[in-house]
């Protein structure tokens, strides 16, 4: 594995280690508000950890804000989609393991972190909202990625700024879907859970990449660049 | 529209996006603290995704003091108020949208962020107690912004200043007014809710111009400026 | 009024307007944690408005530090005193009229965000906990920053490490005294609220300028100093 | 004691101060969430403070992940040891006389903030859970430490990068262990509350070692260390 790969493997292994985990193991404790520092935290902590060797995109919609940008190969784009995918996998099985040992975990009750909506998912948001929101939010997420890592943003504060702004996005949304604009995030713990997680998981695709893709494509035309940067 | 009209239309945008969003949304959940902190946090994600365009101001109160300091001309101190506002009032849209997606949502029972004073709104603080902190908290807020931008300032931290400094304000004020400082953030929920938000709306918008004014008239003359900038 | 003394002045009120504001206004709401937060984003919101012109130290156990280490001459000491003081108060003035404006707030059973120990304040903690309790967060406290703002220390970043410690100076203290380790945040309430508060006062001076002293002695010696700054 | 010592002393003195200090006397009041803040920041204190004497190491998992990857010597690593532990000792001695000044604290009752595992701690998590927690986490912490101070990575971000990381593993795992991650951070209560914390400390001396020693190896092979560093 090449070493941009293995940096977005362990960069997304820790976005889901750090935000599904005190989802499943600490939301009761800590509620909406602490799930939504421990989201944003992540991406700070892989930001500083590996931000120089890859990135840390660690999220397929924001590599195709990237790639539509200009500013990925599609071969680099399909090793980190791979990669991100992979460590969010892994990372849920371990978060799954931990909730294994409390006596009174159960996977079907309990649950793995997945997103949702609808009846019986947090706030009971029908699937409109889910939809608009997963656009919006992942629009405005990577808009903001790709102008905090321009070439003329002061140097040094995306990963502070990026993981701020997953913090605010997850402040307005966890009730509306638990928050993805990260297809990876999604597709770990709807393997794990089934059911109405995988019936729902193709929101959670689709919505995500749709934002991201014109994120990239506005950014790419010059429509939400610094003029001082080509 | 320029490309610095369109960044304070994204950025005002998700001003409101977030900090609004989050008060429909999640209010219930993560309290007044959750909502300061999302406030806060758009403030960061503007500034880093756009500030290197249009200087991410986001607030006619602040676009103002810009104004009266001569760090922004008349031409685009309009430009900015008109873009801002409408970044306000679309994002207030989106979120009135998602908001009915949910069952027992109710535009007139549980409103749209906006904000207020007197018996039944927050903490029931009269008139007074109103004026008086918009007017203090926007002076403090512009006069906090005009010197963290100021050219002899750290480079590169002011957005995570003033963003953490609004999310400050939040915490001493959403029990008083909800906190406007930003006639922006005001005017796009009391076009939605009407009734008495409209007929408060006065308030928003003429004490944080208050404050924002003398902000930029101290600034301007010296009194609150580093004396290495001319 | 020099622009220093202003600078002091204004960025005092800042600390006592969001710190002792949000316990006094939104205490109820936002609980320990936020005021916690509201205290640390004032250091912030000041370091960065106003840091440029004197430092922003806010605090006369820190100017204390200051003096006693070297790096602040004894008529400059006296004058930031003077203006952080009347800073305070000013702050807690309007506070105190803001309040006044809500229905049942009442000075005498409510308070002014004043310190305080023993029987009836927050945990009820005795005499010696308050004193090592203050004695030892301010030294602590000096310590940061003195090293922080050092001339080899990264430059910028004073004004968030500082703020943050004094958050986390809080997460540690209120229950036990309210947190004072600054003697002008503690004078302020206690000249409206009178009584216990003012027989208290003593510790919330005595405290801090002997942890603030203690530190800057240790600096200027350099035993706390980094051994490449003169 | 060198400079160096005196560095990691007062760091791991401010580490214990702050995060042990608030669950013991404000747990109640700040919750799971606040703790984790509080963690947090006494890492952004320390780092800011003596980060340009010492690398504020904090923690001997983190002190052998440098030693492992080349960037420590034996000798260096022993100091650190010792300093880390000593400091830790003293800061819980602190507490400990702080907590007596409350009537109804009791050492026995309400614990030193010590870290646990099994029925009665916490979420009652088992055995498993705990190890599996503790050397993933350290692995994760330390691996992100060297990669945030490596020399290409953005200059002075290190400490905010890396007080934030240690929320996230906290907003995870203050259910399952209470956190350690770090020994010194564990022993120091041990020693004083006995009983089971001294029976269950192996578990925090191990794993966190186990997991900080794999970090060091990795990053020294180059696997998790930017190409751009020799």
């Amino acid at each position: 594995m090449s070493s941009k790969a293995m940096a977005e493997f362990i960069g997304t292994f820790i976005l889901v280690f750090f935000g599904v985990g005190s989802a499943v193991l600490m939301g009761a404790e800590i509620g909406f508000h602490g799930i939504a520092l421990a989201f944003g935290l992540s991406i700070v902590a892989a930001a500083y950890g590996f931000g120089v060797i890859s990135g840390a995109q660690l999220n397929p919609a924001v590599s195709l804000g990237f790639l539509t940008s200009g500013r990925l190969s599609m071969a680099e784009f399909l090793v980190y989609c791979v990669a991100q995918i992979l460590g969010a996998i892994a990372a849920a099985g371990v978060i799954y393991v931990i909730a294994s040992g409390k006596a009174d975990y159960s996977l079907v009750e309990n649950g793995l972190g997945q997103n949702g909506w609808g009846a019986g998912y947090n706030g009971g948001y029908n699937l409109n909202s889910a939809l608009i929101f997963e656009f919006v939010a992942t629009f405005l997420f990577v808009t903001v990625i790709l102008g905090a890592t321009q070439s003329d943003a002061p140097l040094g504060f995306g990963g502070l700024a990026i993981g701020l702004t997953l913090t605010g996005i997850h402040l307005v949304g966890i009730d509306v879907t638990g928050v993805s604009v990260n297809p990876a995030r999604s597709i770990a713990p709807a393997l794990f859970v089934g059911g109405q997680a995988m019936e729902q998981l193709w929101l959670f695709i689709a919505a995500p990449l749709a934002g991201g893709l014109l994120a990239g494509v506005l950014h790419g035309a010059g429509i939400t660049r610094s003029p001082h940067v080509r």
